[in-house]
């Protein structure tokens, strides 16, 4: 697979000049970090004297050297600003416009029935921006007019109900934080063809607070037949998309939603409305949900039946496997990037289960012989990205950079090798194994398949 | 003051034409709902045949009656969508264009030192999104460019030192989600002026997930005096905003902060470089941050002696103020909506405290003589909004809600005449009294001071 634009969408902090770098044992010295030792001696006389006054913002400006930032204040230090509303619904700096989805050329044969990556490397916390998820469609998104939309509830219940997303939005409301993987997230790795960026290995991965009505109040108020073990979700968009939703998953945690990270959800992601359906694949989350069908058996739709299944070594296919397990991902530094000087690394990455919560992340520097626990970053929820840091310090050597998840369930993620043992390398979908990087002693970091 | 656009950035669920709505009682009879008796039995039909087929997707279009979308399927369910990557930075749908952030004619001279408002009566959960984020500019906001941006630390320090993005990238890095609010949020509740709505009343206010380098570790490195009790926080926009941050703040939970909500801080967010400061108000999170100076006693700078100061009814300034006290609003229904049916609502709301986690949110819908608890949404952070949510059933006659909420200090919000009784109604700042909204008996919602 080609791959376009690779040196384009990595943050700089890995991707600059050497000298804009500064391990933790030479921080001390500010020369490198655009500053000299003479200009520090004026600095701090600069300081000095700031000291005496009261507020003491002339520190900068009054430190001489060859730096037009600090012989003058720079431009937007001098002048008016922009005022408020300038952006009534505000963007991200217009530096920051290479930060953004990417298509993986070849991959697919249409636009419409594609893939657009999230850039993982570049982002960070739990919570993924909401103008860079990842996009999966099957016949393009739309941009549904609201008071148009209906949904259709039918099947084995007491009585068909049809809601406006009006009807919706008045009744009893729940807002949860949860991951969405598409199934075939990491696909091309059960092959050899290692992609080169963690955004094109992992990107099909988001993080995101949900808000609708709960299922089950829709399926109760509906008068669902108690027997009935399945659900058929069915959205709006020109593909129909239809899938089997258990009975179990529906009234356990799954959500109608309409919002995502606070606001109405974003039309590439179902608006005005859309199946949550926590812990299990993407594709079962059904964008422009349309119709919930309540039933006793198992639709066996086109995209569970010829798509979405896992062809095993036996030649049988695994069908039905909804569920993501537990998996983590280490996006920085991650392939692509290049560590520039030895020193101090805040190696950082994500973990997450389907079946609960992260309880540990251990990460590995030497491809798995040793492993050290990670700190978490907040509290872990359930079914939802968790971050993860590591300090780690490189000393200009060969490393193969490894993370671990353990989950609530005492799963742990599996080394690729354990993996394919168990399920071949035949399947496209459900590829949960660790991740290594390789970092070579030239600092350039490529992806690598061990065993 | 005016409210210019009170009709139009209100989510329409409160303010469509009756017949779209439906009571919870009335659920079961559909034919409000757009679908009626006569078309509810051919839907039955066509559900019935649906059943016998394998997928059923017929159902909706099997269905005969008036309604174009039910005899034609819509154009979205005919056509062939858009392709991935028509927004490779996604934007929200274009039937959301009226939720934005909102300015107050006539609260500001000038457009550049002024205020944008978040649309509290639309969003949902406790993430804010980053494009409807409140705006309070002092010099208006820029769009720094972050390879000429450098942050320094200087003052009571061994050596002072300069840092580029680069390196801060490079250093041990958090991820914590908390709220940040001005100071000056639910200023004009102070006196009579009642505003109309929630976005005006109390739309300083987000909830975000912040990463960045702790605070501390960055003092450690310069080798801060340890009898040091403050530090001087500057920005590098024009009005060179500069605040006194106590050191026990500074070592405890602040940070130096690069990202907010999984990316880059937005441009009228600081970026590159923001102060985080939880708990305290927004003015001392410092956007743009450029420099950093321990010192040994507060700066008294202008924005911390003649502004944000609370004059109280001796005449005496109350002064440092800092942290924003428990607090707690319900942001639908909320002045300027209208309840058009009698039957369920769910009453919807945040709830936050400087000092600590929300241990509780009670509601009143009798103007406080009478008290239930609300739902709390997920797991209460510290410092970090908290959604509630609260069934109600409006019978057509007049109610008074309101909200409070109880911290882990064991505080509990006030009602108006406790806060007026202890600081007068001449500040400006600092106003985390309980709101009022007066539902009439025709439905409409204003906003209302109680004694």
């Amino acid at each position: 697979m080609e791959e376009p634009s690779n040196t384009v969408d990595q943050r700089g902090q890995l991707r600059q000049a050497p000298e804009s770098f500064l391990s933790t044992e030479l921080i001390a010295s500010i020369s490198s970090a655009g500053v000299n030792a003479e200009r520090r001696g004026l600095l701090r006389a600069a300081l000095t004297a700031a000291l005496a006054t009261a507020a003491g913002s002339s520190a900068i400006a009054a430190s001489v050297g060859d730096d037009p930032d600090i012989v003058n204040l720079p431009e937007w230090s001098r002048t008016l600003g922009k005022p408020v509303l300038a952006n009534p619904y505000g963007q991200p700096s217009k530096f920051e416009a290479n930060i953004v989805r990417r298509q993986s050329p070849g991959l697919t044969q249409t636009d419409q029935s594609s893939v657009a990556f999230t850039p993982l490397q570049n982002l960070f916390g739990c919570i993924t921006p909401s103008g860079l998820h990842f996009e999966r469609h099957h016949q393009g998104w739309v941009d549904i007019d609201p008071r148009r939309h209906r949904l259709m509830i039918n099947g084995l219940v007491r009585e068909p109900l049809v809601f406006t997303l009006e009807d919706l939005l008045r009744m009893p409301s729940v807002s949860r934080m949860h991951f969405l993987e598409c199934g075939a997230n990491t696909a091309q790795e059960w092959g050899n063809s290692a992609v080169p960026t963690v955004q094109y290995s992992h990107g099909m991965l988001s993080g995101s607070e949900w808000t609708g009505v709960p299922l089950s109040v829709l399926l109760e108020r509906a008068g669902f037949d108690k027997a009935a073990n399945y659900l058929l979700a069915e959205g709006a968009d020109g593909s129909g998309m239809t899938r089997t939703i258990s009975m179990e998953a529906a009234l356990d945690d799954a959500i109608v939603a309409y919002g995502q990270n606070g606001e109405m959800l974003r039309p590439e992601q179902g608006y005005p409305l859309r199946l949550v359906v926590p812990g299990v694949q993407g594709v079962s989350w059904v964008k422009w949900l349309r119709r919930l069908e309540v039933g006793d058996k198992p639709y066996a739709t086109k995209d569970e039946a010829s798509h979405y299944v896992d062809l095993m070594p036996d030649g049988q296919m695994r069908q039905y496997a909804a569920i993501q397990e537990a998996k983590s991902v280490i996006t920085a530094p991650s392939g692509g990037q290049k560590l520039l000087q030895r020193g101090y690394y805040c190696i950082t990455g994500l973990a997450w289960s389907g079946r609960g919560t992260v309880r540990k992340v251990e990460v590995s520097t030497d491809g798995g012989r040793n492993w050290r626990e990670a700190r978490l970053e907040g509290t872990p929820q359930s079914k939802m990205l968790t971050r993860f840091n590591f300090d780690w310090v490189w000393q200009n050597s060969p490393a193969l950079l490894q993370s671990r998840v353990h989950d609530s369930t005492g799963y742990i993620q599996p080394q690729r090798a354990q993996l394919v043992a168990a399920r071949g390398t035949r399947s496209i979908y459900h590829n949960n194994a660790i991740q290594t990087w390789r970092v070579r002693d030239t600092g350039e970091v490529d992806n690598v398949q061990l065993g």
